[in-house]
């Protein structure tokens, strides 16, 4: 699989730590420390998980290798959908008028990014499609309780669109060598320490360090996996890019895994936990700074603990 | 692919069309003669999309042909979840115990039973596993407004498992022959006509004159389309099973295809539109009349204007 070309999208709007300071009395030096958050966005007035989703996909669509018309599958991810009928992806479907395609979209919380490439690898395995677009999405302000002084601080919104296809299409498409995903819901307080009950409370987190402790187990874990698949050892890594939960998450992953701090790529600083979207926009921004054969890896893992790792190789 | 075994859950709430004769003035006949129900499901104090998928789930596993341990992947399909984050396909493996397979829940509305299966073929096709577990469960009535005279009264709760193989494992497996998949939010007014926001209304139905019309030319297009891919025509199908919506829509849907009513198979008279656990309800009421070399063909239709069909020979 070739990943042909990539986008990103995140709202104007930008929530300093000082909102949540005057809020609720967190300050920014606790937050910073404790997260690795400085800043997150979030959607304004009228937008959402498929407006922002839709956003990505018109930013994308600016500069692909072939007509859009070649599209012949959408997959979307979000956890935060807008819509749980008129999915993103039936949004996207819509907003490009690419008619009797697969179109479907799915959750395995903040994995739903490799998950979505998983379910692309199938169709292009079966002979169902050949290229595909992936659009992740996380709006995650539209079920937080910002009062929540254990997780309300963490949550920003953000969206990527990715063009995926089964052959080569261009000499500057990134090859997708190894993508491994799991479910991990029989692990710790998998089932209960990170929800988001539409008809509860939203999105709330009772049992943080479980989470902390659980993707640090799974992140490194997968991340060897696919390495080992390809041959390769966790010196032949250019860089990493976790899942966008917290820094510390990330920087005990590549304590765990021996990597410099020169080798992670983040964004939560400025962007917050932009949940599945968060890795996608990562590979995304940093597009440009990627030389011809580094390999990067993309792991992933989220609440129901679902975790993955996908190998990249420029 | 092989359904190996099949089950079905609903709740014991029954609620008649009487309800909404006190609560909305429609009368029982008013309500019958323009969808064909009668009664409905209502899920109890407790329950959940993911409850229900589990209570499915327990019911399958009384007799399945080989060791629940052989599971190596799991496929939940929703448009009403109970949580977006443990989705249903984490709560069943939670609750089953199988760890480190492969997990995920997706929507495409009414049609994300025909999705979910697709999905295992395109794990099957990659060799990423080989036994899948598929569980369709939908909680109307945690999102609908009873007093909506539209559509309160035709939502009904339940769910359904599935054992599907990639190679046959007992003399009784059904086979499945053929499965095609479809977007169609280009088409109508798709993207408006029934959705479902959990932020704003729940799931509403303003257009479902354009539901019904869209939904009565994708069915039977869609299921000519899987028998011709089999060398088949109209005449060897033995029963059709189109999306449980509305009763009307299915009698449309058989006239169009120019079959006899004795081989259409409904089970809305008693439990409404059970969203897209409808369909796969129906295949497991109706199991054991099913005959060796009969052809089914499930069909369906869903808001967001996806559809797909599935043939099976018994």
């Amino acid at each position: 699989m070739y990943i042909n070309t990539i986008s990103h999208y995140f709202p104007s709007q930008v929530i300093g730590n000082e909102y949540f300071t005057q809020l609720n009395n967190l300050s920014t030096e606790w937050i910073a420390e404790r997260t690795g958050i400085y800043e997150r966005r979030k959607a304004g007035e009228g937008e959402n998980t498929s407006t922002m989703a839709i956003a990505a996909v018109d930013l994308l669509l600016e500069n692909i290798p072939y007509s859009k018309n070649e599209i012949d599958l959408i997959v979307g991810a979000t956890y935060t959908p807008y819509d749980t009928i008129v999915t993103l992806a039936h949004a996207v479907q819509h907003h490009i008028q690419i008619p009797d395609i697969p179109v479907l979209s799915l959750s395995t919380a903040c994995s739903s990014f490799l998950n979505a490439i998983e379910i692309v690898e199938g169709y292009f395995a079966m002979g169902k499609a050949s290229k595909a677009l992936v659009v992740v999405s996380d709006h995650n302000t539209a079920y937080y309780n910002e009062m929540d002084t254990v997780s309300g601080h963490l949550w920003g919104d953000g969206a990527s669109a990715l063009l995926i296809s089964k052959e080569r299409q261009t000499a500057t498409d990134m090859v997708i060598k190894k993508l491994i995903t799991g479910g991990a819901a029989t692990s710790g307080k998998a089932v209960e320490a990170v929800v988001l009950r539409p008809n509860d409370k939203g999105v709330v987190m009772p049992f943080g360090r479980d989470v902390f402790q659980n993707a640090c187990v799974y992140m490194p874990k997968v991340s060897q996996q696919v390495l080992q698949a390809c041959g390769l050892t966790i010196d032949d890594l250019d860089y990493l890019i976790p899942h966008q939960a917290n820094h510390r998450i990330s920087l005990n992953v590549i304590n765990t895994l021996g990597i410099p701090v020169e080798k992670l790529i983040s964004n939560i600083q400025y962007l917050g936990n932009t949940g599945s979207a968060g890795c996608a926009i990562a590979l995304s921004e940093n597009r440009d700074k990627f030389k011809k054969g580094e390999n990067i890896v993309i792991t992933v893992f989220g609440g129901g603990y679902s975790y993955g790792a996908m190998l990249i190789t420029i």
